[in-house]
């Protein structure tokens, strides 16, 4: 079992890391200090699969478990669901000195967190993600959150849990198109800050592809590493943490502009990374080289690196804080394999380059 | 105007105390760096009073308001409360960078606090807080909460606001019941932590109670500071903040008792307080002289100080920590006037006793 410290002063905490390592999560939880009660909170499909598991390490290990399932599905990420999981843990006894444990992806994460956060201002909250982009990303952070039909993650805080424990053998069950949009987020990593984390997925990618432990433990731990270094920087994304939405600009439209049914979050990222690669090396700011490296291990890894939108639909949809940046979506954008920059300059022509580019 | 600063690292702000200030408060919120647009939200009745002054100062510093009046009472103190107005923020394109400006008592106050804790991850808050309790009270120490069917202020956070403005002038237009209810709190801040402060209440009863400005003004922020001492020491309730429930473990077993809808907040505090002092002084812990001085000037506020229910309902419903505490319910128990400590002994029996002496 590996583990890794994000440290964050009073609010630091572990990240163990292992494969098939789900039944010592008890064991873990116990080392907190927290209970006697836990609210273990999950989605139906998570649920049927190691629901029974991760209840019997937490009894074994002398906890009193309350559980829960949600229906699977973004849909669900909403006020409404917090309020049935608050009910269930008032209903339970859940005590101040209690903790929620979310097993799940991004979406149980969010919601349990949330309801961790805001329950009785705030009990333990313990992470057991179960896909690798909640591995490798939702996993470091702190960013809590449900839905409102108004937009996406706009009721939220920032709040860190005691505990993430991550097992990568579950990804086992998990479908290959979701085990490749968590790639887009690990490739990310390496974009922005570690030129041989970028190298050895080049040159691992088929062992990671085919869930070979040792290289999956490896790649979880790296990203991990790199958004904790920078999330240590930054908690409450005030500025240095904007670099971790590499891709993200173009991502977020794409999402949106096609209502969050069609892309994958990291086949929207990827397609992303691969403009936002398009207008650095147009600007002379990425070797031409270095930009088909990445596109080329976004497309080994099957993820997507053009739309097939028309290109002044997804400049309309860009964001723009019209008072900071004149009116300019904010691109990062990369230097080199290992190094990206905010920029607040890129103009429409620009993007509309790049996605054309990009197109062909 | 007069100030106090609560320090507590990058989350300190500064309270803001004076009479008849409510038309600078634009001038205050200004300083603060946050805006364009800013989410007043009050209720129907301090709305009434307040509403068109406080915005007009808003708008006359520059800032776009949203504005929000919702139903008084705190069974608007709700999740759904809280939908109403994330979705007006929503709608009326309250950013990141905005605050929520909360005009009006504890129940505003708690619940646009949530809000602005909640809404994008947390905006700026602004209280300007228009009860004597809530100028007293809930103005210092961060704790925002909704209720929830099965509990109150299960739902919250510790969210600290980034400014208070307190304009005493307003408690003019308040029931003079209400001001009374807020006085206990008041002498309970000189029970726990000031001795000199419950003598100068002794003295200056009457000027406080006609709501004379200097009184009021000195009261407001002994009060304050005498809570922020607290805070300072133990923001998120872990040990020492304890001895701010003094009066409460009887108090909110009245108010249970009664659900909600027979004493005010302070005034049940004002039977607990006396109860409490009661316990100490059958313990020999308290004199009984001093004992008789508060019960006297709780007398003279138009407080109770004695609950006219049978002493063994009351005990019943006491909240007991069944793992920490042997079971028996917590009491902070004055040691003399200006010093109280946490005991966690205190026996059915002694309750009861306590109880039925005050009734008599």
């Amino acid at each position: 079992m590996d583990s890794l410290r994000v440290e964050l002063g009073e609010r630091s905490y572990s990240i163990v890391i292992g494969s098939g390592i789900l039944d010592s999560l008890g064991e873990a939880v116990g080392q907190l200090g927290c209970g006697p009660r836990l609210f273990l909170v999950t989605d139906e499909i998570v649920g049927s699969l190691y629901g029974e598991r991760v209840k019997n390490s937490l009894k074994k290990a002398g906890f009193e478990v309350l559980y829960r399932e949600l229906p699977a599905g973004e849909q669900y990420k909403s006020l409404q669901s917090a309020e049935i999981l608050y009910t269930a843990a008032l209903d339970g006894g859940l005590e101040r000195g209690g903790a929620v444990v979310a097993l799940g992806g991004g979406v149980i994460g969010d919601l349990a967190g949330f309801v961790a956060a805001t329950y009785m201002r705030g009990v333990s909250y313990i992470q057991v993600p179960t896909t690798l982009l909640a591995q490798v990303d939702s996993s470091v952070g702190g960013k809590v959150a449900v839905n409102h039909p108004l937009g996406k993650n706009t009721i939220g805080c920032f709040y860190q849990p005691r505990l993430t424990f991550t097992d990568v053998q579950v990804l086992r069950t998990l479908e290959p198109r979701e085990v490749r949009s968590g790639l887009a987020e690990v490739i990310k990593y390496g974009v922005i800050r570690d030129a041989a984390f970028f190298r050895y997925l080049e040159e691992n990618l088929e062992e990671v592809m085919a869930l070979q432990e040792e290289a999956l433990i490896r790649v979880v731990k790296r990203s991990c590493a790199v958004k904790a270094e920078i999330v240590q920087m930054d908690e409450r994304e005030k500025g240095p943490r904007a670099i971790l939405n590499f891709g993200h600009t173009i991502g977020h439209a794409l999402e949106a502009l096609t209502g969050y049914r069609v892309y994958r979050h990291g086949e929207a990222i990827a397609v992303g990374m691969a403009v936002a690669s398009a207008i650095a090396a147009a600007r002379g700011l990425l070797k031409e080289a270095e930009r088909e490296r990445l596109v080329c291990l976004l497309r080994r890894a099957g993820l997507p690196v053009s739309s097939p939108f028309k290109a002044e639909d997804v400049v309309r949809i860009l964001p723009r804080d019209k008072k900071a940046h004149r009116g300019r979506p904010r691109f990062v954008l990369p230097l080199t394999l290992g190094r990206v920059e905010v920029f607040d300059d890129v103009s429409d022509d620009e993007v509309v380059a790049a996605l054309e580019e990009c197109r062909s």
